[in-house]
């Protein structure tokens, strides 16, 4: 029972991601949620209040999956290589059918009014994740003043997803790689 | 007649793109639009067929606001002082009560599963204005590969505006001035 309990809330957390991030937080209902789970909405307001909570929900496991695969994530010790292999897997991502940005950015957009949101604070808690886990490897790779260049990455990584969402041009991932390259060898 | 008529028109345009802004594209009614502008649903529907059309309409409007105020904008003829005034200035937006991000960003993300909408045409074409005008500044004050050094900064500012939206911490205006300011330098 247990186990069939945590595959549902499991589905539900998957179902519910998808959804947000293809068509945006605020146009998903707890139905289309409900569908696509599989789950009636009685099961599904069982184990999620209000779709804030879901919202709050998904995006934190969500994150946790995406610092797992960080974590894990194998990098080319050479410096340049290493940040021609970020921003070209970022352009790889930009460029499947149906990209819709950065989950977490999204988030923060649609609810930019709702500083209190439960979702801001766990999009916010992930993007500083991700860029002091820029600084440790930049650390690693010996590359010097590692939380400025980390910062810096991160900057160019943000407007890069952002510029490509909304020109549809992969020049801008290859631009600020170029751009990262520049500063990691001349700071 | 005809000047109150646009009268109206402005005044429906200034409050659609108000309240679109502050709380998303998405969650706005017409109702609400309607109200603020102090017109009936009837007036309003007369000139704009539909939200999305009135969407479209109100980006377009503020996009050509926005360029006139960039054309007529005086930056420092001396890089850095340029850079540090353009980053500066998106610092002290950001600081304002309630802000939200950029507009066009926005719209973006918000409709980002409807490549096709009009709006998006719009925030791609008014992107891209901002891009050549920071080019065309680049190339008045000698500075080489203005077209590339556009884009970089482009990208920090994307980034910057996204970053301090998530974290509300200005150090990231700083910190892509700085990342501005060199890679202009050491090109």
């Amino acid at each position: 029972m247990a186990r069939s309990s945590a595959r549902t809330e499991q589905r539900i957390l998957d179902a519910a991601y998808g959804l947000f991030w293809r068509q945006g937080f605020v146009r998903v209902s707890m139905d289309q949620i409900a569908e696509r789970a599989k789950v009636t909405k009685r099961t599904l307001y069982q184990r999620f209040r209000s779709k804030d909570d879901l919202i709050a929900a998904a995006l934190a496991h969500s994150s946790e999956l995406a610092m797992q695969r960080l974590e894990q994530f194998k990098l080319p010790a050479n410096r340049d290589a290493m940040i021609d292999s970020i921003f070209g897997q970022i352009a790889d991502w930009a460029a499947t059918p149906r990209w819709s940005g950065a989950g977490f950015t999204r988030v923060a957009v649609e609810l930019a009014d709702l500083r209190g949101h439960p979702a801001r604070a766990i999009a916010r808690r992930h993007k500083a994740a991700v860029e002091a886990w820029f600084c440790a490897r930049l650390a690693t790779a010996k590359v010097s003043s590692p939380r400025e260049r980390a910062r810096e990455i991160v900057l160019l990584m943000e407007g890069a997803m952002m510029l490509m969402l909304i020109h549809g041009d992969h020049g801008y991932a290859e631009a600020a790689a170029h751009a990262a390259k520049r500063l990691v060898r001349k700071n």
